[in-house]
């Protein structure tokens, strides 16, 4: 998960951290597809993004939805932030979503991961008609089959929790995971 | 609902009666809705349509999913059927329909009525991007706003069933009906 | 929304009301339902509760995920705490929630509206077949029929925010809203 | 899928053969599953049944949906029909299933391979707290943990068709498959 959204964010850095200790945090996820003009997933979209620790990881859309902010307006600007602005992202109709994900900083409570903090992620599978690159950290973006992105996540080369969000994810759309 | 597949369709006339009287039949139905780059639905797509006794009502797009066709192939089919070869659908990504729209002929059982046929309806929200032109039996298309369908819908000139349905949709795209 | 949750918490009130101006907040709600054993929703439960100003109002039963708290714990907590120790819910095997509520501080941004904060709440309906009794601030607890549930929320004496969940909640069960 | 429902059904076998040659079968699954008090499911219920030609697989419960029968009562029907009639299912608030399954007579269209007939699934996931006894034609009933159904699942014991039903129904309650 990126933090691109910080710099002039409504919190500093250092209330930020504070309250990252002592409140659960909304994220929102959007695994990123190409579809055909019939609905049926034909690519999902990953990011190659290097941690904090240099370790290099494949991961989804994603980020925190801010103070005031809504969460179609949280998806729209994380897929423009990690996709481009030429993305073209049609945004759900509905705000339920597919699944949610529960970060936890103890490893092994949830099936999702982050030692940051404890994150609640409302995750959706959103497809991209346009033209994405990826931005800011985003090393690559890589555009996989479903038969892949499971390969990938079943064997690890996707990270731990991002993998668990994009096998659930090609669950929904109808895949057998 | 209409029956323009009938021409062409695996079954005579007289087996898709006789069926009718036997079995529950497997319907999809798309409320069709123009949505804003943000996926908030701005208008919905109401047909309007005479019944076979000559009574006019207002409807959203479907019809019996034929032998062998997907689910996906039946929306677009009556999609293209009732809105025009120009529509272009956003066909879901997911399986998962919205709601599962129960019509029985006796009315009262449940709130969906079709006097023809016991039909069961997997309904989906569509959002359709291009240019929507009622065909075969639809005398006219118009867009609504939602604040308007859920008024006709509840006033009554929304037939019925379909009334429901679109309030239903309404719900679930975050409408307050 | 209720703050029973407060003492005990892992934040002060202070440091909580600094969050809340910065951040948005994690809530689950439950509407509380009685069923009968083929799933069809019968009553629909309502707490009556006086806000800080006085004013009493209608509302399902909700409140804040704390840190560290899971989706499914909060629910647990917040049944209890609003119906009694004895109401026996059946938490939703899903995480999946029928509709995300977005409350914001400023009205008519979304239907949900909340002066004290930016809340997005994970909204459920919950089978509950035990005994229960309002607990803590709530006043009353009443059960009322989908019917007339949707008439309260019409005619407003179901408060505004409230009112639109129970009536998305009604929808979701397939009740004709 | 079994075919108990058919003595005292509203179809002669033989108009039913005919009929499946022509039409989508509708059907219900349900995936039986034991669950804590929080809603964490715990085990899942697979019936080992023989097939027409004596091979003998792991299945879940499901069947046909008749004439003038709802849903709800469907999957009653099949949950005692399989489970016994002292298995407390917990039918489902919402009729929205968790996904659709479309089983084709013609393998590798869908996932799901019926060679019988096109029949299309509402799939649910249902708790059930009683006592279960396999009943009619299922030889044994066994619960295994969603680790030991997964892994059933992947490896094939579970077959083909129910064991993707079985991995999506895991994906959808929240379990990393």
């Amino acid at each position: 998960m990126t933090e691109v959204e910080t710099t002039g964010a409504w919190l500093s850095r250092e209330d930020l951290d504070n309250a990252r200790d002592r409140l659960p945090m909304l994220y929102v996820h959007a695994v990123p597809v190409r579809c055909d003009d019939k609905g049926v997933v034909t690519h999902i979209g990953l990011l190659m993004r290097a941690d904090g620790d240099g370790t290099i990881g494949q991961e989804v859309v994603g980020g925190r939805v801010l103070y005031h902010e809504k969460i179609r307006d949280a998806l729209v600007r994380h897929l423009e932030s990690d996709l481009g602005p030429m993305a073209l992202p049609r945004i759900p109709l509905s705000p339920q979503p597919f699944t949610v994900a529960e970060f936890f900083p103890t490893p092994g409570v949830t099936p999702f991961h982050d030692p940051r903090q404890h994150a609640v992620s409302l995750a959706f599978v959103v497809a991209v008609m346009g033209d994405c690159r990826p931005q800011q950290d985003a090393l690559d973006l890589s555009w996989v089959t479903p038969q892949e992105a499971a390969t990938l996540a079943a064997t690890g080369e996707l990270g731990g929790s991002h993998g668990v969000l994009v096998r659930q994810a090609l669950a929904h759309v109808g895949y057998p995971v």
